[in-house]
């Protein structure tokens, strides 16, 4: 069995490790991160790695290096969303796991360590919070985060203590930055663009800073049968032109993914003139300034629509997340090291946040997508194939000897 | 004081024939609707006529002809919507007593008779049916409307009955088309097209024909982070170029008035891509012809829109009510009426259905708009100016001795 089967065969296993119901439903501190937590030690154990839980519940797995040298970071989360996917997150360990397997199978050594991380929660469904193991590493977490609640009343801090973690000790798993090479995230891309372009492989550029905006055009009601078409002040029309134009734009560049996911009209009658449509605009970027750029360009577009009709427009930003930049020597090295694999590296940026996001204020970080069967992601349905995920623990593998070299 | 200070007084006093709350709320077969009666009395008291509530529950308020000679029509309804207006219906009562006071005192005799009708029910509120009464009188009403509860479980038969009607008798007031010369209503316009033009008074062309249809944009659904702009089947934004095209061909005619009210997506999520958007889609015109045109191409335009980006469009007709073109011989001699009253006659479509909707089913009709502050109806500020309804006034009496020449 190669590499690429026994991640399937891992995968298909571990996927068991959940709540009933459709897919995957596997939340943080739970029976079901324990009964996990019992896979991914037969995985590090397969590997030759010593393992531990941190305080922070995550999962712990290292390859000694010589002396005092530095160490290199691999990592993902465990958890899924409910009813997810057998790949989202859970992949990546596993990836990482096969990686230094296949290095002490081939005999190859480093000169460094290697960590393989298990994230005990990436997805924030149990709790209004999220990225408690990577924000410890990079002493970023806030500890009012550890009072909140999930809905049964458990705060953070208990279920982790519950679960064997150690919230009071914190504090203390800050990594010191100089003793650390790196982050490497292997993970299912969630989209379509590598099963658009036939390769099973992409490094990620970065990933997207995430802006929304709370939009609203007012208008006039009126009756649908008595106000002719010159007269009005249609708020949904004024919209429809905006989203149009949204998309138009947005569409004219690579930069940019620009979303209207949800719209409301006032007084939302068949026969009556709309006065009010509100909806939201999330625009996502690897670059900041072409996202700022963008959403002062929809502002003013808004109000030119909203001028031209009459209306009025209001466009307020709700939520902002900077980008994440990928560190270029560590994309290159892992970009090589895909094509030494015989795949084309093709680079594109995740719209999604990870670990990774969180573990950027520790190191420099690398990400590599995996191809996603229709880009389908979060869904029972999610599937990345063995030969593909055979060809990621290749490419981890190179990419860990060409950073020795 | 002249004509048009007594209907702002008269309209004022029968106002308070209403529910408690903002502005009037006058439902068929209640209190207030007979203590409306008892002010509708008095008004046809003043201009000699002679009245009585026929089975229907409609006020008739004759004036005598010549020997057996035919009978001239003016009619409006009583009702009003809930927390509605002062003038809305209840004016074209208060304009036809009006009209035949002042010929009276102006000594002016007919060669026909003419009934002023109080009709019982045209909003629709109450009931889920209306236009009992005119119904009644061209033979169109369906029995099985009797039938028909309100909220709190009593059926129109029953309220008519107990108000003094006699839904056994109705299918006996039938008029005898060969009997009658017209009808004529006079309502206020509820649209803002007097007012931009500064003119009191409107003739109406016709009663707009109305269509809806139900209409989908099917694409899928993807997370707004990692689907990129090219690889998206967006519903919404589909939706949005039709929404656009709608407006802006409706705009490049006079002769459709069309409207999207409402609209719902699914998943409905900031961040999901929406794979299905929903909204119906109102369509209205004096021409039938010219909106079942319109209508087929939005169709043909929707599945052009949906073919572009491989989406799904379906649009199903819901609803069909055709056009009433108002008589071309009665409209001409009230648009002169208008003039000699010196106030120029502005032609344009009524886009609300009228108790002359109904009536047209039994004889000629005509229309008569009085100009609408700020275009405003159905609500407490609904206003039309005591010198509007006085000019309103002259032009009725007009059109009826113009008739008798």
């Amino acid at each position: 069995m190669n590499y690429g089967d026994i991640a399937q065969s891992r995968l298909t296993a571990i996927a068991g490790c959940s709540l009933r119901g459709d897919g995957v439903t596997r939340l943080p501190f739970t029976p079901e991160h324990r009964a996990a937590l019992e896979h991914i030690l037969s995985w590090t154990a397969a590997a030759g790695l010593q393992a531990e839980m941190d305080a922070a519940g995550t999962l712990i797995a290292r390859r000694g290096g010589p002396g005092e040298g530095k160490t290199f970071l691999i990592g993902s989360h465990q958890d899924s969303v409910p009813n997810g996917g057998r790949y989202d997150g859970i992949m990546g360990i596993v990836l990482g796991c096969l990686a230094l397997e296949k290095l002490r199978n081939d005999g190859v050594s480093l000169p460094f360590a290697v960590e393989v991380f298990a994230f005990a929660d990436e997805e924030g469904v149990r709790f209004p919070t999220a990225l408690l193991g990577p924000r410890a590493l990079a002493g970023t977490l806030n500890t009012r985060d550890l009072v909140r609640a999930d809905r049964d009343g458990i705060t953070l801090g208990a279920a982790l203590a519950a679960f064997g973690g150690d919230p009071a000790h914190i504090p203390a798993l800050r990594r010191d930055p100089t003793r650390i090479l790196g982050y490497l995230e292997a993970h299912i891309e969630q989209g379509p663009v590598l099963e658009r372009k036939s390769v099973p492989l992409g490094v990620v550029t970065g990933i997207c800073g995430i802006e929304r905006n709370a939009l609203r055009f007012t208008g006039t009601t009126g009756h649908a049968g008595t106000v002719p078409m010159a007269d009005r002040r249609d708020a949904l029309v004024a919209a429809s032109r905006f989203i149009t134009a949204v998309s138009d734009h947005a569409s004219r560049t690579n930069a940019i993914r620009a979303t209207v996911g949800t719209i409301k009209v006032a007084p939302n009658a068949v026969n009556a003139i709309p006065d009010i449509a509100e909806f939201p605009l999330e625009i996502r970027s690897v670059d900041d300034a072409a996202r700022a750029s963008f959403a002062d360009r929809m502002h003013s577009m808004g109000n030119d629509i909203a001028a031209a009709s009459g209306l009025t427009f209001d466009m307020d930003r709700t939520y902002l997340q900077p980008a994440v930049a990928c560190d270029p020597v560590l994309t290159n090295t892992l970009a090589k090291a895909i094509a030494d694999s015989k795949y084309p590296a093709v680079a594109l940026p995740s719209g999604a946040t990870h670990d990774a996001s969180a573990m950027s204020d520790l190191c420099p970080i690398a990400m590599l997508f995996v191809r996603c069967k229709n880009g389908l992601s979060h869904h029972p349905d999610e599937y990345a194939s063995a030969a593909d995920m055979g060809a990621a623990v290749d490419a981890i593998a190179e990419f860990l000897r060409s950073l020795a070299s």
